[in-house]
């Protein structure tokens, strides 16, 4: 076990499900693991991600990431694939622990470097500060395990474990692969312009997209930078939301570009989601 | 009193309401309980719980009472008569203490041996390891208490007392009985089948329904259990969301039947929700 | 500096926004205070806010007011004018600071005596026992400041340092006068009738108005108080749910009188919601 890993995580439990607000699985996670930890300090991030949308949630634990208090356990669950045999994690990265299925949703707190290049979710290294262990010891479970709801089973009481001191080597063997979704990062084709999409859209209808600002920045002052999402056409990119007159392309607060319709919802107004395609020309002017 | 009763609730203290998450009625029970008690911790089981639906509300709290920490004080508004001369209680069972209107909430707590056998609500008699009082005392109360928002100035505070270690009997006079409703265990016809319903929808869609596992996992081998719900009929019994093609029945975490379809919703893919009957019935191949 | 004044806030930290409960924001400002201040307590009143509905958000504020526990610290964010020149405050009350953009967000924590004539937010004088600083010292910052995210970067770290005991005089300039909305106290006509608005709309669906109960119960035994919502007239206040048939009036649990519908929601039968006026008439019989 590597010198540079902290052995506790005593700081505070964030869970982002898709479990929703209603019913009774949100509460339930919270009264696991105050059964086990009563001084457990716990907070959502959010019950909202969208149903089984593992990339989604991935995306919406990289935009908290950044600012987790050290020691922090996130407690992640969507999980489509809840009692087959998709193995189940603790992964202790600097600062932060993640506990949750072995699905991708890890992504979120990998640096991009580590990520694949693929499609879609692959099996990635990880690298010599991190280390994984899948959920195999029932000592540390609500027994008996179901086979639909293991946030309450495993995940959770794992969790309150932790935050108790426990260390990660009890859990079950060490692997030293998880999965990862490929870093979002909108590629440049051979004209120089980028063709992204949409990866996510929030209370305010903004459709952030996965073009970095970072890229687009670099635009010499007489290159007109012009966005296309579905027929529109957007030319520029404004600072504040007060920048623009109806749509508007800006840096988001996560560093993607977003396009946002003044007053009003773009998602609703352009008819526009998850998964749209978004492209940035550099037209000389 | 018996000795059996423990004095004091020092746990956390749960909310479970029909307040909706907008709003200032959620935020309020928070600020009055911690000024009350500023070391109170307080976790959220749901505010979402369908307006004035109290048997929907007692249902989940069904669901999350086997993981409530010992000592926790479960503060349950769903309370369509508020204001009117339904009692308030504060209903002490082993492990836990509930705060809320006597309109049948409470019974997600008790055993179901205990519960009535009418189809409605109806009042029993505590066993010997529970008492109750209904609230009466305003020493415990925000003053005035208005007609409309108990949960403001009635149960919030009597909770927050409560956790700051008072004691039960001062609250108002103790009753031996309090509205519950019946059991949730769909009842078996002459014929052997089972005519249940849908008790509640989840964030996925699925359709939980009030027919227990237990009573369908005993057909043997060459027993052919066949699930109705609407126009659909379902063959058998899965284990997982993985297990079944389109839609699928399989024993959900708390022990009922469940319907879900897969990667959709089956409520809204069958319209289907609160009420609607469901039958299981086993077939002689 | 007035002697009347605490110097410190070490009570929870309370969180108002329009971000939604999807997405990352809402916890990301728990993140980032718990970073900074890992004992802090932090509730949330609501995260559901109208998307930029600034005055909703002050009149929300003004519900839980009365309640905030001593010493507690508000983070409200409701901000279209984010990035812009619209300055961002600290502004200690007695008993609550709220941290927010000066915008009248902090109008729902101000006696109404103090708050302006006219028809919409202008600035006011602040009172002795209240004292207002600028925030523009990036000592208490999450650097760099995005232009799109002040409740990350400016009012979650902010809140978090008061928790800790720093003074407000380290932020920045102070300022004796902040922007306030217009009290919420419709008036009176020459003729005795009272014209108000629907200010806000709850998950019941009932509709909130501005006019005061206190405004309509000195009316005569003999004089039939007359409310009408579009083409609905009512008569009578009621004081439970449960007196009136179908429509009703009755005093809310914020002292404004409210119409909601028995079993139903208000808002949705009518198609009413906030601005739409509301008149009370009193009528000799």
């Amino acid at each position: 076990m590597s010198a540079l890993i902290q052995n506790t995580a005593r700081g505070p439990i964030a869970l982002l499900t898709d479990y929703g607000w209603q019913g009774a699985y949100a509460g339930v996670l919270k009264a696991v693991i105050l059964s086990i930890n009563p001084a457990a300090v716990i907070f959502d991030i959010t019950h909202d991600i969208a149903a089984q949308a593992v990339e989604s949630g991935a995306f919406v634990l990289a935009q908290v990431a950044p600012y987790l208090p050290a020691g922090s356990i996130v407690v992640a669950v969507v999980d489509p694939g809840v009692g087959t045999d998709r193995a189940a994690v603790a992964v202790r990265l600097p600062g932060t622990t993640f506990i949750g299925p072995d699905n991708g949703l890890a992504s979120g707190l990998f640096d991009p470097a580590l990520r694949p290049d693929g499609p879609k979710a692959e099996p990635v290294i990880l690298p010599h500060d991190c280390q994984a262990f899948r959920l195999q010891n029932p000592a540390f479970f609500h027994n008996p395990v179901s086979a639909t709801f293991h946030g309450r089973d495993i995940f959770a009481p794992v969790a309150a474990h932790l935050s108790l001191g426990q260390t990660l080597n009890a859990l079950g063997p060490s692997t030293d692969r998880i999965l990862a979704f490929p870093a979002w990062r909108a590629k440049r084709g051979p004209d120089g312009s980028i063709s992204g999409r949409v990866l996510s859209v929030d209370h305010f209808g903004n459709l952030i997209t996965d073009i970095q600002f970072a890229d687009v920045a670099q635009a010499p002052a007489n290159v007109q930078i012009q966005t296309t999402i579905g027929e529109l056409r957007l030319n520029g990119i404004q600072r504040t939301f007060h920048d623009g007159s109806e749509f508007l392309v800006y840096p988001g607060s996560s560093g993607f570009l977003e396009i946002a319709r003044r007053d009003a919802s773009a998602a609703a107004v352009l008819e526009s989601g998850i998964g749209d395609p978004v492209i940035v020309e550099f037209l000389n002017q």
